[in-house]
């Protein structure tokens, strides 16, 4: 049987969660990057697999499927050696995380996806940069990270909706958190510094799935290093624009 | 054993899908309106029932659960009687269910129901018309439209994905276009006008699901009558005051 193909980008959180979901459980597959930054997701052949023009997709044997909640509820279902936790078949059980995963789309997802995507990566899609739908994003996402906190973070237990072990919720989550490491360190300790316990479940998301999850970020981990060494640059060429016109003004006084 | 409990208003959009759900399969259930236009569902005996602060949400006999895609999907698995269309058994079919019961959260529900808000509720809801939110909310709920009719209804057969009968997203999706009746006349055929699939795939969820579907629809269809005689007496009296300006225009000119 044909193996499973993964399209996926590694800069894409949902592309993040399916990769670490069938590398943690063992599902073989092949991994064929979509390159978003050269535009390779809106391109002929790609819309033949997925006609909305994003990634992840799979084809499994022919059968070809996109959005990343419902690509992960099909693996559990076709490999039947996924342990249960990652989508219980517990019918109480599985809607709280089905649950977890449709308040995922207009709250976290939204904000964290919103905020990165108009504060840091539009130039790179050769979209502009758009300060109001940072802020708005902004705004969303700090509402979803209290949400997150006070009520799917209660109980004693690590996980989502007071679990054990991970489920998908879990995982697609915690990647769509993770790419808040490609702003600056000041805006990320503002916005996760008041939320204890998500940072705690984002560190035993990542040691529970290690060493996946790491290394399906290790992508995202030099992205992240190089914006931070542009912004470096940038200060410093505003420090010797300053200084020069500062020593002027001085100049000016003499 | 305890009778499910649905905490809803007709005029949210999740809530009549849930109601209509219920009543095409028999389920019985007590429903227990919470007036989103009073703040109901921001009191704390309502958060008690959901955190969230939103409608549609259940009780299952002390189980609680809210967002409406989790609500339809666990009153599948916990009665069995369900037809197996409404979300089938067979692992791919169910996966094009969930593909687009995910698409639709950053898609149609963010258009339709981001459109009716800023041009339409907000008001009624002490919040204030946000002209921007409502063009940008017409942008989306235009593209979804466009993919809708040539993504989701493509195929010889009636409804989404070309099944032959309804399943939950057909449910879920229809009620949230049918809220556009909130609009007048000329943005409706706007809107709708261009795709003929998508009006006929609209007639064949209220069909199919007849008399269940228009019942529940009724209090909308009331507050929709509403609104239009009030932008009749609005215009009325737009043409109250230019009248006299244009004949006092006409008497300065002799």
């Amino acid at each position: 049987m044909a193996k499973l193909r993964l399209y996926v980008d590694r800069m894409s959180q949902p592309s993040r969660a399916v990769l670490i979901f069938c590398l943690v459980n063992n599902i073989e597959f092949e991994e064929h990057t979509i390159r978003l930054n050269k535009g390779e997701h809106k391109r002929a052949e790609y819309k033949a697999i997925n006609p909305l023009g994003l990634v992840p997709a799979i084809d499994d044997g022919g059968f070809k499927l996109y959005e990343s909640h419902a690509i992960l509820r099909y693996l559990v279902a076709v490999n039947p050696g996924v342990p249960d936790h990652w989508y219980p078949a517990d019918m109480s059980r599985r809607a709280q995380v089905d649950c977890i995963l449709d308040w995922h789309h207009t709250n976290l997802r939204r904000g964290a996806a919103g905020l990165i995507m108009n504060q840091v990566l539009a130039p790179s899609l050769g979209l502009q940069l758009n300060p109001n739908g940072s802020a708005e994003a902004e705004s969303i996402l700090k509402s979803s990270l209290m949400k997150l906190e006070t009520i799917w973070l209660t109980g004693s237990n690590k996980f989502l909706g007071n679990a054990r072990q991970p489920s998908i919720a879990d995982l697609s989550l915690a990647c769509e958190l993770k790419q808040l490491q490609l702003l600056d360190e000041h805006a990320i300790s503002t916005l996760l510094g008041p939320w204890a316990k998500v940072r705690s479940w984002l560190s035993a998301v990542e040691n529970t799935t290690a060493p996946h999850f790491a290394d399906v970020h290790l992508h995202l981990q030099y992205v992240s290093k190089r914006f931070k060494e542009r912004r470096h640059q940038e200060k410093s060429e505003q420090r010797n624009i300053t200084l020069p016109a500062a020593i002027s003004a001085q100049n000016s006084k003499l």
